[in-house]
């Protein structure tokens, strides 16, 4: 449950729009339904015959823009970014796409991901001149596309620069006539395409598609690029090595529930979970309740497999909004209750089974143990529906250092206790690929077994990446 | 479901603190918990040994207010306000709390109800010379008050106005050193007590007790007003002429559901409403889905006494904010999706029940039903948690003619129909009272029959109240 | 010099349009006119055929009104308000025009002046049952006006009303179908009369009839009210206690140079002023600066007369805008010349005559004889083009108590010291008459004898008025 | 007369703190005494131990930066810009300084002026790899100086660099721990030095160092490069090839009457061109009033020469503000009003010498010739205090075509008839030399010889540099 409070978070979200009326309109439609992966900041670049028009800020999609200045950026082919955070903080310089001016035409990007040889190839780009806008590792793609430029051939260029990257990444790039998705050669992001009209949509999720009403044609594969121009969309495998390494985060909880990635539904995923999690931990208990929103379909999956009813016993405020800091420490204590509160007559007395998909600080968790506990609950057996997080990542979510992990921590004895539950259970690594029905996927943080080489960058893990 | 689209509106909250510190956070935390009774506007007024202090505005509460402008109202008695709409329209005028000026001492309030004899009462005012700063209805109150004025006697005042005023009301009022509650004599609008150190807490719902951390006393008694003061808390009966007819609708709609009502919890009369629906109009079908949020009690209630599987079909979109109007059809229509979209995996190929907890103008049960059809459900059988609505509402629910109603307008057969679904059935009226344990509601909206005098407004059906 | 750091204040503008196309842009047009008239607040209320709509806000006119809501005020006829502060103080509650609610129609009014027996009007509404909305003072009217409500001839209500305010003001009132302007019977504030096509104009000054491009008919009488309606314009002389006493200050430094005032042009009082002081009080000195802008037009009369060079020894930053306090002591007297900087070259070694209009509590005038000594200034002779200030104004000057007054407080040897001034000397009140060619004027703050009785509100002086 | 309507605008002011605490305040300062020199948007990087923080926006001093803020930027190194526009419209991304992130440590710039080789330098460095993130010539400066980068030695690389540029220049670069301010080798923009406590101060104008309580030191030389290190002040005479060509424009309208360039005040300067143009063209007339406040000065000169009375025959407007369109062609004419207007008791009847500092396109001078004669002027005669502008400029000054100019395309018959004077007469180039005290000026706009090559920019005359 790591959708309050303390929350874990996905860097980041791409859509881009190729040859179809209103795209900055569509963008702004599909960079909403991309809102889950990036609160932060969000930004559209518009092309209109190579004219392009750029609107970015600091906030959420609806705050961000509005309909006079979206009527302003005229053009049928678009891309856009939702943004968590990066590396130099939340200033309005990293807020993507990134725009570069240059005589053979204005060109655009936006990144998911993170590169884990970033440090390298800045330096190695700096000692030939190049200097840098922003403190964000995905500016770098733009000066390795441009270093050799040969100008007549940029897939060519585009290909040994992306060959150059290590680490996980989804990219979009817009040029004044053409439109590029990339995906790593791990897979680490999803990455979606979709056709509409005479166009083409590509999105970090199928939702995004959906919203925009595009007919998903495929998944982009590992290692591959996709060019979008007047001769229609063509595939380029720009690398051979190539892994199925999506990482398993994305169904536990970063994607939204009725994405399907790589062919399978989030929320059927994860109500999947929550029935193996029901074999391998069963428990005699009242009711099964979830964290909402993001453990509810887990939830759902352990009441069925295990018969115990499933309740709600636990509500989220649908208008928490921006909240601030209340002057004394029982009033911040309150505040707590403005995002999440029990329903005591459903709690009260009760041996509740709590779903929550995942634990990494284990703060929030705590705090809902209390909650329920103050409401009268009687026992509460915790039950999460993913392995034990023991490893930082690399590769774009955000927990980077060892330390902030309460798995690596502790032994389950002392979370037991640290978290004042009465039995503490995780998913298995077999349940976790029994779920997905694969065991091609980065396991990374529950495994400490990283797919790629992973630099210097990995050996400061307590730098946010 | 009118959650979302076109949403079925309570008129405003009310909030108030006698006596506790933070005052001002207080109110604010209470208005938060309140926020889902209006978010046109909030306003705070807090009292500092007679100083008033105010901050009012348009918007939801977090955006009202800052903690630097809450710091300044100083105080520790307080009374706060979450507005829908009133007569007049959405002016910044019209947002209360009111506060008025007088040689006696400021004294401010705050309304949540519709009061039905507001014209003959402005009339007799107006001929006395009083004038009007607001089109609002709540304002009546305070000239009545002060119209005799026998400031030696307040509480004399109080009684002799209250029992001028006809129609639906729950009134927060603060003075120099008081903070009087009241009720209507047939209790439509609830209004709760509870206590917090040396202080007293008064709230629309229970819930507004719960985020203060406030101990529930209990509900204020129609035609009851207490008074808090220095010398504690203290009742007077204005009115013998008392019935309990509390809005239905409070339990089946607006309410939190983790507030309690007269003594019963609103999640669980909507489960239990759920199950009585099943008993009453069982369908063979695949799964149960309710349309989020404010069915999902009804629909698990629905889906444990029919063994049919509760599922979640529908998901809403947390981050849905201020959306405007798209610049073509096909964009407005796609814009449906930015506030709620289907599983398609979930409900693809399925015989579904929908669980919905009313039925007013119908648009928004259309155009989900035809979400999910597109989605590919098979059948589409909606249930309504509650019976058929015929009649208007004159004591502050906003559905105000009878041709806004599907139910006044249409034949069941006609509906399902329009509706395009596959059956078509509503609670009856017995198993709402059954759901709530008592008869003694008000039901006008779904039987035609009025608790009160209905004056010259009821003439007007098309007049907003 | 009262124009920077602790400047001298007006209480307000007032305006008003009847029967003329795009009544609510004219009226926007006329108060940024009369901007320099109050700073704090604005509002225009515009009445469509007996629909009123309102804006107001606090700031300058530029900041509160756009083109956009303008648009949606329709409607030919118009008041307006710009405003200083009131009792009460700098909320939005008191920007005006107020807007009253009735049974007989919505009604506007706005106000400039103080009224000196608000107190006692107050108390004898509220014993009769009105409430107020606002500390202002000029609610009062609107309350007189209802009191004994004689719908049929609103005239007479309004003459009745007049007749109890004493003090001074300058009222404009909007009814759904006339406008009415009047002034007090001793004429303290200004309001003049124009035509414009078939319509009417009414502002505090003539700079707000020439910039709508009306003609200028006449400045309203003292103890006048006049009509306009579809019958044309009509005359009521409501008092026929009548006095000719219009604020000095208004020509010395208030109004706008462009305007007339009961037939004289301010820039030409001041610059007789000027010419007035230099015979009265000579000194052998190497150049003539003012204070800008306010006492530039006496400075050049002063040349003119001494024959003395005419030099611009200060120059106003036209870009100051809002500034916050700076950090430390030394960058917040760095601060002082974001307003106001010499030039050195012109007055380095110079003996100067440095003019300034009026002088209230010195401050200024002591930081500007500074920053000229500073600058290399050899002499610095301060001539007050005005009488000395030796007592507090109840009619709606921001000066308010005795002992803010310097020269209430200090003789002028004293003076001199306290300014760092070669020499020191004023306007002798002959000259102030021979420069308004006219004895009729208010010059209590000069003489210490008010026209006026003042009531309780004069015992305490150090209340704002 | 470019001060209002058509404004004639420079591009941009540059400032620079050196080792003084508040180095961003005092920034602040500088930067609100060179509002005057572009109000389009400004921004500030201060230095605090080779960490940057930076704050920018578009809006004035007062509107960008706020006290917080500035609070928040630590160090005692910082520089800042205030901007007109540059080629690439009115963007953030265009506001400077901008900041550059480098493993070398990060730099920022800031530049007032115009490259004529811009587009040569662009292709050249976007040939070696180069990306830029703005349309501004500004950006180059940096590229160059990290093209060929010998990280040990940074003034060889500036030098090198700075000897790349051609045009017009300014500039003040932050590192890590120096401050480089360069001019030009025509010193076409000025750039003075001055010290407080340890540390130093740069800025366009002397009034930047007077703000901040500076001594002036120098004005820097063309073709000098200072750096500013803990060794103190060091120059480097970075170009053997070196003219005193400082814009002649800066002393006739653009740098503030309290500043001194290369020695000599503006307002002395201004005064002088005045008596000089009344030498020169003297005329029977009643009185002398001069456009404000640009032209104030030149109106005092020529008064005192011809011993015409020197009058306020025009106020500008001190509350401006942003206006807005309005809805007919009679409202947008009154407008004008809103920004500057006649005193009708001054003028009407009056024979008058309108002074302006120049004449652009004419527009506004047309207008203000109405506005006279309408106010009962009898008769105009215009004396421009500078040469007839004949030639575009491609150093910064925003006049960059042939047919914008007037007297490019107009007869002084043509003219005179065309702004309805009764006699036009422009200060000759002699008497500029004169009123300057030097020959060695930049005079191309009036002579049409251009100091510099001029490279393809030059032949698109109707390109905006």
């Amino acid at each position: 449950m790591q959708d309050i409070f303390d929350q874990l978070h996905e860097e980041c979200g791409v859509f881009g729009i190729y040859n179809i009326n209103h795209a900055a309109n569509l963008t702004y439609l599909g960079l909403h339904s991309l809102q889950h992966r990036g609160q932060e900041g969000c930004g559209i670049v518009c092309n209109d015959h190579g004219e392009m028009s750029r609107m970015k800020g600091q906030g959420l999609v609806t705050e961000v823009f509005s309909a006079s200045q979206l009527e302003k950026m005229k053009g049928n082919c678009a891309i856009g970014h939702v943004r968590y955070s990066t590396t130099g903080g939340n200033v309005i310089e990293n807020v993507q796409p990134f725009l570069f001016h240059h005589h053979t035409g204005e060109f655009a990007l936006a990144h998911n991901g993170n590169l884990v040889n970033s440090n390298e190839l800045r330096l190695y780009l700096e000692n030939k001149g190049s200097i840098f806008q922003s403190t964000s590792d995905s500016e770098i793609l733009a000066h390795l596309m441009k270093k050799n430029a040969d100008s007549e051939n940029r897939i060519v260029n585009i290909i040994d620069a992306l060959n150059m990257l290590e680490g996980a990444f989804a990219f979009v790039i817009l040029t004044k006539d053409k439109l590029y998705a990339c995906r790593d050669k791990y897979g680490f992001r999803p990455l979606v395409i979709g056709k509409k009209d005479d166009g083409y949509v590509v999105s970090s999720e199928t939702c995004g598609l959906d919203i925009v009403g595009a007919t998903y044609i495929r998944d982009l594969e590992p290692g591959e690029v996709v060019c979008f121009s007047q001769d229609g969309m063509k595939s380029y495998q720009y690398s051979q090595f190539k892994h199925y390494k999506m990482c398993a985060m994305e169904y536990i909880y970063f994607s939204r529930p009725d994405s399907n990635l790589e062919g399978l539904n989030c929320h059927t995923f994860r109500r999947i979970s929550g029935k193996i999690l029901a074999q391998e931990s069963p428990v005699d208990a009242d009711i099964v309740i979830g964290v909402p929103d993001s453990s509810l379909s887990a939830a759902m999956g352990y009441a069925d497999e295990s018969k115990i009813p499933y309740e709600m016993g636990l509500i989220k405020n649908k208008y928490v909004g921006r909240t601030f800091i209340q002057p004394s420490q029982e009033l911040r204590e309150r505040g707590v209750l403005m995002k999440l509160s029990p329903i005591q007559s459903v709690v009260s007395g009760k041996r509740i089974v709590l779903i929550d998909d995942s634990l990494v600080r284990g703060t929030t968790s705590k705090r809902i143990v209390r909650m329920l506990k103050e409401a009268g609950a009687k026992e509460v057996h915790l039950r999460i529906a993913s392995p034990q997080i023991i490893s930082p990542c690399f590769y774009g979510v955000d927990m980077s250092t060892y330390d902030e992990l309460m798995s690596a921590c502790m032994s389950l004895d002392e979370m037991q206790k640290e978290l004042d539950v009465e039995s503490l259970k995780f998913l298995s690594i077999e349940g976790l690929y029994k779920a997905a029905s694969r065991k091609e996927l980065c396991t990374a943080c529950f495994t400490n077994v990283y797919p790629t080489n992973t630099y210097n960058s990995m050996k400061n893990t307590n730098k946010k990446s």
